[in-house]
């Protein structure tokens, strides 16, 4: 094969045309890439990217049935030639959603041979296609990461698997990820444990296993910085699912696990909506986390259903969950060191044309712009800054004062309150007026954006 | 006591300012009562009402806190000087905040006496000052109900407790509110049975207990009937908390109940949004079941945190959550017969102080509002109404009509289809780009309300 | 190919062993077939099951992972020849096992071609060879079922799909399986619809949707009747997964759409213990609510984790679930009209040699042996039957029984009632002391099966 | 009053009788306290304790009703009488059930005055007589805790309130109830925040309010240390219930804070089975984290129901839970350093007489009795140690034993791997046969407990 030819014939760019169109087709209405929000461009901020596996590779299989997905390179047969053809329409697709980053796991490009070996000649080939591309186009790799879950070989983990051998292999895979993900220039290297957990207690040795895994994310680290690759490394949390329970459930155990092992000073976290909410949290809540940890590195945009038990990964497009999110990340100044929103989503099974993943992307990327620019708003208004200013102030002067400065133990706090009666003991605390918190961002929301 | 004073000193009537106004205090920004929308007021659609218990007497308990509300009638201390003060305070709140209906449990109302004749005394004292206040200010009762779960006696439940005597004492209690019912003028009458389930079944009778269930409903329809009280009979579906498992589950078990025990043409349901998700639903889902069903009778408006497991009753604030609602009744003509929007909802227990009161309710009132006007903008656009009709048209003709007249039988399908390729197969179906309906709800969101 | 051979050949017989025997391989502990407890053989008890589908095709994939299972018969390449491979394999391993009956979708036994026409071709081969082992072995079908959720043409339902086309394909694909389970004289007939439900109610017409499938099931019914196929008809609940909403969302569901739609006289229930969970029910109260309503007809036995969101369907284990289903089995006096225990369970990804297949049949088989020996033991004591006589005897007499006989209504009721004390309405309720209750409850399983 | 009666006259001495009295009263089954199990007396093992607050304050109140227990001090009115009569009780109890430890709050002992000074001196009264009881009986104190989330002043929080007098007030409070603890001889200190969480994240200064908790911490231990209160101090976590989100979410959590603030060499974490489940994790699960960390302190022992989303503190019940609680117990060496089995469960609100008292204390302890005599005899059998060594042996020798050693890095690895092919790969993973462990530990369960 090797004639590259175009596969998104009846899609033209998607530009921005402003919120005032109420039902225009493959446009944005509130992702203006170079508008200035809050002191930097909305593509700075965002930096959204699209998820090689979800977007090319998807075919919308479920338990119950078959793929329904209709790609417009469905005619390839012989898995190289789909690979290269997938290239191909992987950057058109870049280009027409204009994104300035792609993301991809080493499995989403190339075919497996017999051994390593072969599988990484497969993988270097489709790789010289890719560089080739991002030197014409300009478009960047946000992060790879190596698939360690989808083969049988990984049935019961790869850094963490009870088998030396299929650590061995978890190890040479991700040696040559590191390397591909120095070719291409990739700013982050994220690391999703898939099958990093148990089935059952009953027959796993859980420190023996989190050992391995430490001491694998060690050596990847030393071996990336061996060869020169300097990007910020990534954990990514999830409960479960495939896995009774991973490792890395959620920010805050992984965040301990750093610790435990030596690891928070070359390691971060990548956080999704959809892994937070199956680990009973809200997206907020796990950037929140991570922000305040400082360990906050890049983020999967994405959307669960919370009466929905499993991983579906929708694109997001509600816009109090992408407002709350880039209010954290404009609290942080940035997503992280290199981050950015990576489109860990895909369609419906039955939403499986091609155009179907332009209109997925747009409600994405127009959901979180338009979060942007809520946030953007109720930051600068000090709407949120007030009302913590206002509800932590006991702790500027007096009493509180010293409590911050050290300065009181609890005999100096017993003499402080131990006659106060309990009146002045409920009068000292307020009532924090939650609904009409909730009311003033619905007008936000409405406001903000019905002035863009 | 029985010197009238007003509570809600500092608050004055609530008005409609229009959505322009983006920290307005103790305002309107959606809710204009009198506008017409979709033919109709927004009084006329939204019917609101102010749930007494949560309003007047809910304490902000919890099962970890006692109670931190403030309340401006909290000097009372005689129970029934308290429960008289309730009254007044009650026809202030609802008048300054402009809603024309209320609900009540009849406990809510007056404290009960050692005797259920003395409980009725009590609660006839308390009803008189309401009917006099109905005819001075023409407020109206939604819906009146009968407490049978909070005292001990309940403890087994109330139509279904296996103690005759707390059967026939629940029925006594319930006449008796159907007696006020009469009185107060009250357009439906709602059975919740909180008790009306079981802790086990291992020593549960289930047949037993819902046969003991339909026979109390049937003698309480035939006795409202016999006193000339017309009221809509309302079930309210509920999966469980306080008890294990309660018997109307959700809006399919309760019609599956009604159905077997013939009730079904006197009664309807009462839906509420967190019993919804409780119960694994969408609140969209529980008014379609029932609208299908031709049983919606009234609407409980609330809304829980999916990622709570126990009934919070918050004050709704999502506006896809109430627009979805809002659609289902104008494709229903109205909430249902005689139905309303009843706020069965409460402050936070943080958010205690008597006006936070008046801010609940105003962000449930003007996100319903809102809810309103953007499924009416959907409604005259035709915007589902298309979608709909394009999704099923192959039903309209062939071999769709066919079998919509009933004039195909598996021979004749089987003929018709049994050489069809699988391509021609895959061809008769359609994506239903699910991303660009939610795309397009979000900018009917938007949209609609900056220019309400 | 044709050639038949053995596949099972380091597993003879499984034989009953008693409970003595600690870590006895390959072994039934409590199933002893031709034992009779509580007036029945456990064989006409259980009517044990293998589901072909889990056992025989199952490859252990998962959402994140490709196939796992090791089987004897993975050598074959042509689909024919593997279908007609996969055959003997399971007649050995059904006589083997000692199972008396197995299940199969349509699409389990043989591949599809270009054309229905062509597929029933390939089905009547396979089908051919099953009559023949059945002749020769006596193994019989509990039920067979039409596969309408796996091909991308039922991507939006079979019966309730919005394409015309896809209901008739759906009704030709079943009529041909009624006519196969006429030919292996099927005992029941299952309709599990794993894609009639909705993944959108803004795009669904579920009154249209649901008409549809009542149409269906009549049509299907008819055209049994009509070829002589007498098997009786089953409704399998679901929740969720794979749409969002299943239109049989759990037992009372169905029912109230079977009432809705006439089909109670013809068709029963098939439930499921890990389909009651994702409902958020026990696999007791799915049972209990079918069997009061005289609906049961047949059990998928298998298990659910109820901190997984999913459908796991592990082999049953769990000795508590299994008591309580074989109880209200006991209580109905059969699993239903023709019902049996089929196993709807599989390996975990995990465990994916070929003899853990039978490892996961022994713990299930184990496990209802168990439950029904302690159900039958709990029964013949008269323990539950004594807790609820007692606990509802109040009804009997007096006023209890006027209750009960229709004598009383809510004017004689509140005469009998209105001046009782309080301290006289407590004392007519009782503890249930349901901590005792579960005390007896834990030394049944343990007495009971230590003298099994 | 100070006139001493007793209070259970009609419970004798709670004894053991074995496991072959079916339906005996008031009997342990498999707890004889003095019998050793596997190099230790049962007692010494479990180390059973009583909760104060659930066993002799709890009235039985839900969200929906008032209470219903009935307790044989009822009849006190006063509120120092009856927190008085109340230890005459307790002691009673604990004397007749047979367990050497029990657990308390400081206000379950007694009634609040106006200021913390009139709620010590009452507090100190109640402790007086408690020593002297402790004096004859020999009846120790596991634990003692602080209350800091009941009264309204803890409404935002104890030591993470925005309100710098409560925290001024919680430090005071906390200093007295280390004095009596020492007072009465507590082996541990207990810290559960209640309240320390939030609401909502918009108004939550997450960082800082942690910051507070971990000074709050440091300060109490310092405090413990100056008056020489030796107790071990625990950290217990739970994931939301009161509060939206509770800081101490789970084990890993409440780990990664410790390590965080410096606290995990002076504390230790008491588990408990319902907040598990809570968070989505079982039992065995939040045990193992805590012991693989070293941080294992003590245990509470109740049960959740895992379709529900509250906390129901069920008393322990289900013999698989038990059996994998003491397993991983039985690993530890003791269930932490100074640590025992509380009993922090109630009866459900209709199982309220006096008895039930002792009948869910009974099911509680005989459940964790049983489990732990099949924990044993597992290990002692080394069934669960030979299957670990046996599924994890790759790693003792050759490529394995070198990633142990730390002498393989990513090249060495690489070169090992590289050329083998799949099929090597694979047979180098095994089996897990999950359904065989499934099934041998039903058979240890029944058979232990019939031997036992």
């Amino acid at each position: 094969m090797n004639v590259k030819k175009t596969y998104w014939n009846d899609v033209g760019k998607i530009r921005y045309v402003g919120h005032d169109h109420l039902r225009s087709e493959l446009s944005f209405h509130y992702y203006n890439p170079d508008e200035v929000i809050h002191g930097k461009k909305m593509r700075d901020w965002l930096r959204f990217s699209v998820a090689y596996w979800h977007t090319f590779d998807q075919r919308l299989v479920d338990p119950f049935g078959t793929g329904t997905a209709q790609r417009p390179y469905d005619q390839y047969s012989d898995s190289m030639d789909l690979a290269l053809a997938k290239v191909d329409a992987a950057f058109e697709f870049f280009t027409k959603l204009g994104v300035d980053y792609f993301c991809f796991h080493d499995r989403d490009l190339a075919p497996e041979g017999d051994t390593l070996r072969e599988t990484n000649r497969n993988l270097d080939t489709i790789i010289d296609r890719i560089v080739a591309y991002q030197k014409t186009t300009g478009i960047k790799a946000l992060w790879n990461t190596s698939n360690l879950f989808t083969n049988p070989r990984f049935v019961a983990g790869a850094a963490t698997s009870p088998y030396a051998d299929i650590y061995a292999y978890s190890a040479a895979q991700l040696k040559h990820s590191l390397e591909i993900g120095k070719r291409v220039g990739a700013e982050n290297y994220v690391f999703w444990g898939g099958r990093e957990g148990y089935e059952s207690l009953w027959n796993t040795d859980l420190k023996k296993e989190q050992e391995h895994a430490a001491k694998f994310f060690h050596l990847a680290k030393d071996y990336a910085r061996e060869i020169g690759f300097t990007a910020q490394m990534l954990l990514e949390p999830k409960p479960k699912e495939p896995t009774t329970h991973q490792y890395d459930f959620d920010a805050a155990t992984t965040i301990a696990f750093m610790k435990e092992y030596d690891l928070e000073n070359d390691f971060k976290l990548n956080l999704e909506g959809n892994h937070a909410n199956l680990a009973g949290h809200t997206y907020q809540h796990e950037i929140r986390v991570a922000r305040e940890a400082g360990l906050l590195g890049s983020l999967d945009a994405n959307q669960g259903d919370k009466l929905i038990g499993w991983d579906i990964d929708e694109y997001p497009s509600n816009l109090y969950e992408t407002t709350a999110a880039m209010y954290e990340v404009i609290e942080n100044g940035s997503i992280g060191p290199r981050g950015g929103l990576n489109f860990d989503a895909k369609p419906r099974r039955s939403s499986y044309k091609p155009n179907d993943l332009f209109y997925g992307h747009i409600v994405g990327m127009d959901s979180f712009a338009a979060g942007l620019r809520v946030a953007a708003k109720m930051k600068e208004d000090g709407f949120l800054d007030d009302i913590l200013s206002d509800r932590y102030r006991s702790y500027t002067s007096g009493i509180g004062a010293a409590i911050e400065n050290g300065k009181a133990d609890f005999k100096s706090l017993e003499d402080y309150i131990i006659d106060k009666p309990q009146s002045e003991l409920i009068a000292a605390t307020h009532s924090d007026h939650l609904e009409k918190i909730k009311d003033t961002i619905n007008h936000y929301i409405i406001d903000t954006l019905s002035k863009s």
